[in-house]
C-alpha cells in the first residue's frame, strides 16, 4: 500500500529523543517521584503575579497569541537596554535553537560544541544534517580556546557555549566570554546559551553590543522565572539575524497564556531576586548533604549542584539508578570524565529532606553494586 | 565583521509572513478592533472547565510539560476509537504541518494544494525547499479529482485538502473524501486538514482506518474548542508516520497549561455541542446581514461565512479595507475568482451588531471607490 516517502535526511535520523521526561519515567516505574530534582526546573515556581496573569489570560485563550509577541518583546528590549529588533521571542530556547540551526546549518555544515554539552542543540544540528565536532571539557569547564580553535579548523557555522554551564554548573567570567566573542571566526556565530544566567552571581554576563553579528544570546523564562512549562525563551542578536527567524518560525506558535505570564514575570523582578536567594541557600544545603555523604559538590552558578561521586561513570550511573529507584528524579552528565558526577536540581525543604534520606541508601546500594 | 552564513535555501526565502495578525493591524491603525471576526477564532471561548484547568495548571507551570502528552494523547485515542500510537499531539496544526513537511519534503520535491488554500501549509513547503503545484477551486469547492490528478502527474509527496474548506466554508461529503483516500497515488500522503470538522454537520467526517498509510488527519483545539491561543493540535495517522515525528519535533515544546486545558476541553463535549449550536445560529445571522445588504452568503460548514460581494477581487478588497478601517477585523480569500468574497468569522450578538452597522457603510464607501 502506498505511504510516505521520507527525505533521505530524515530516513537516516535516529528515533531517539534528547531526554526522557520525568512523567515518562514515572509511568515506567509505576509510581510518582517523591522529589523532582532532575530537569533544573524551579521548584519555587513562578511569580504569583505571573500565575494571576496566566489565569486571567486563560479566559481570552480563544484568541491566537500576538504573532509578534510585541508587548513582551518591547519589555525585554527595555529590560536589557537593546532595541526591539534585537529581540526574538520563541517557544523556549529549544524552539529558538531549532530555528537558528535551520537558518544556518545545511547538510554537511560543521558545528562545534563541547562533548557532553546540551543534547537538544545537538539534536537540532543532526536533525538538519549538520556535522557535530566536539572538544572536551577542561577541568569541568567548557573550553573557549578549544571551541574557537575547532570552529576555525572545521569552518563551523555555529559554536555553542553555555554560560553558566549545564550540566557542570561551572562558569566563565564575563571577560572570558567577551574575549571569546572577539575571536569568533569569520562566517561563524557564537551561540551563547545563558539559560541559567538569572541565577548566577554578578560578573558572569558579558557586555555584548546587541548589534554584534558574531553572537546570539539565548535567555529563558524556564529557569529563574520558574515557567519551564510555559515555553518562553528569547534571543538577543543583530537585527539581521533576528529578522531571519521570520523566514522560518511558526509565526502563531506562541501560547497566549505564556506570553502574558512571561510579561508579568519580567515585571516582578522582586520575585526573581527572592528565587535567587532561595536557590543559593538550597545549593549550599545540597552541597552539605553531598559532603555529609563523603561526596564532593562542584561550585555552581545555576539552580543545580553537580556532585562528584568520586569514582567512574559506572558508579555514578549506579548511584543515579538507586536514587531514581527510591523516588528521586535526578540526571547526570553523559560523557566521561564528567559522568563521574550526578546533577541535582535545587529543591524546597521537603525535597532536600528526601534527598538527605535517600542519598546514603543509594550510595550504599551502589557500592554493594 | 563576521556574521551568519545562511543556508542557500534560507537565503532564497522571502521575509514574508503567512498572515498579519489582528494585534499587528491594531498597532498599525492605532486603535483596537470593535469586532474580531477575521481569524476564525471562537468568540464563545473555551469550556469553563478548560479555563479552570488552565488556571490550576498555571500554578504548576514550573514543571516542563509531559514530552509525550501522554494523558491527552490517550484521551484523544479513546475519543476517536484509535490506538494511542495513531495520535501525535503538537503545537497547533501549524506546528504539526511544519513537522510533517520536514519529514517528507526535501528540496525540489513536489507538493499539491489548491490555489488559495491554507497559506501556512504553503509557507512550510516553501520553507523546506518543496515545489508547490496548485489546482484551482471548482465552484468554490476544492477539487479532489484535480488534486489527485495533479499529485499523480508531478509525483507529489503530499496533497493537501481541508474539509470543511478554509477560506470558502464549503465541504465534501464523507464518501467523497473516502474515495479520494482510496486513490492517493503511491508515495504520496493526503494531508486532510479537519480544523473545522467539529463545527460541521454530521456526514462530513470520513471513515478512515487509522493505520492507513495514505492519509494523515489533522485536528485542533483552536476552533470548536475555542483555544486558538493555547496551540494544541493533533494528528491521526499510521503508527509509522506518527513515530517519525519523534525524529524532528520539539519534544518538550508543548505548553503544560495548554495540555491541561485541552484535556479538560475534550472531556466537556457538552460545551462543544453548545458552541456548535451557537455557531450555527450566528452563521444564519451573518447570512441574514449579508442578504440585507444585497450580498450572497455561501453555505458554510465552519465557524465563518464567506460572503460573495458580487463583483471582482478589487471590489471585495475595497469592502474589506473599509470594514477594517471601521474597526472590524475580517479577512478574505487570496486568489481569483474566490477573492470576490470576504470571510466573516461568527460573532456574539455584540459583534454581529457592529457588523450590521458597519457593513452597509463599508459597501457604500467601496462603491464610491
Amino acid at each position: 500500500m502506498p505511504g510516505p516517502r521520507y527525505t533521505d535526511l530524515v530516513a537516516g535520523l535516529p528515533a531517539s529523543v534528547p531526554f526522557v521526561g520525568p512523567e515518562t519515567q514515572e509511568r515506567e516505574r509505576g509510581a510518582p517521584f517523591l522529589a523532582r530534582l532532575g530537569a533544573n526546573e524551579s521548584v519555587f515556581g513562578p511569580s504569583p503575579k505571573a500565575i494571576e496573569a496566566m489565569a486571567e489570560a486563560a479566559r481570552e485563550v480563544w484568541k491566537y497569541g500576538d504573532a509578534q509577541s510585541h508587548d513582551l518583546r518591547h519589555a525585554l528590549a527595555l529590560h536589557h537596554g537593546v532595541a526591539a529588533d534585537n529581540v526574538m521571542v520563541g517557544e523556549g530556547i529549544d524552539g529558538l535553537l531549532g530555528y537558528l540551526v535551520r537558518l544556518v546549518v545545511g547538510q554537511g555544515d560543521a558545528v562545534v560544541t563541547s562533548a557532553g554539552a546540551y543534547p537538544t542543540f545537538n539534536y537540532h544540528v543532526t536533525g538538519y544534517g549538520g556535522v557535530l565536532h566536539t572538544v572536551p571539557y577542561r577541568d569541568d569547564h567548557e573550553d573557549p580556546a578549544a571551541l574557537l580553535a575547532k570552529a576555525a579548523e572545521v569552518g563551523a557555522r555555529l559554536v555553542y557555549l553555555s554560560n553558566p554551564d549545564n550540566p557542570m554548573g561551572s562558569w566563565h567570567p564575563a571577560a572570558a566570554v567577551e574575549a571569546m566573542v572577539s575571536r569568533v571566526p569569520e562566517g561563524c556565530v557564537l551561540v551563547l546559551d545563558e539559560a541559567y544566567i538569572d541565577l548566577a552571581p554578578e560578573g558572569i554576563a558579558p557586555v555584548i553590543e546587541a548589534d554584534d553579528p558574531r553572537v546570539i544570546r539565548l535567555r529563558t523564562f524556564s529557569k529563574g522565572y520558574g515557567m519551564a512549562g510555559a515555553r518562553v525563551g528569547y534571543a538577543i542578536a543583530a537585527p539581521g539575524l533576528i529578522a531571519a527567524f521570520d523566514k522560518v518560525r511558526n509565526h502563531f506558535g506562541m501560547c497566549r497564556i505564556s506570553q502574558a505570564g512571561a510579561l508579568a514575570a519580567l515585571h516582578d523582578q522582586h520575585w526573581l531576586t527572592s528565587v535567587r536567594i532561595r536557590v543559593a541557600q538550597a545549593r549550599e544545603q545540597i552541597a552539605d548533604i553531598a559532603r555529609d555523604n563523603g561526596l564532593v559538590p562542584l561550585p555552581s552558578a545555576t539552580n543545580f549542584v553537580t556532585v562528584d561521586c568520586g569514582r567512574d561513570g559506572a558508579f555514578a550511573r549506579a548511584v543515579l539508578r538507586e536514587m531514581v529507584a527510591r523516588g528521586i528524579f535526578v540526571r547526570m552528565p553523559f560523557v566521561a570524565p564528567e559522568d563521574r558526577c550526578i546533577r541535582i536540581t535545587v529543591g524546597r525543604a521537603r525535597d532536600l529532606s528526601v534527598l538527605a534520606q535517600v542519598l546514603p541508601q543509594a550510595l550504599q546500594a551502589a557500592r554493594r553494586g
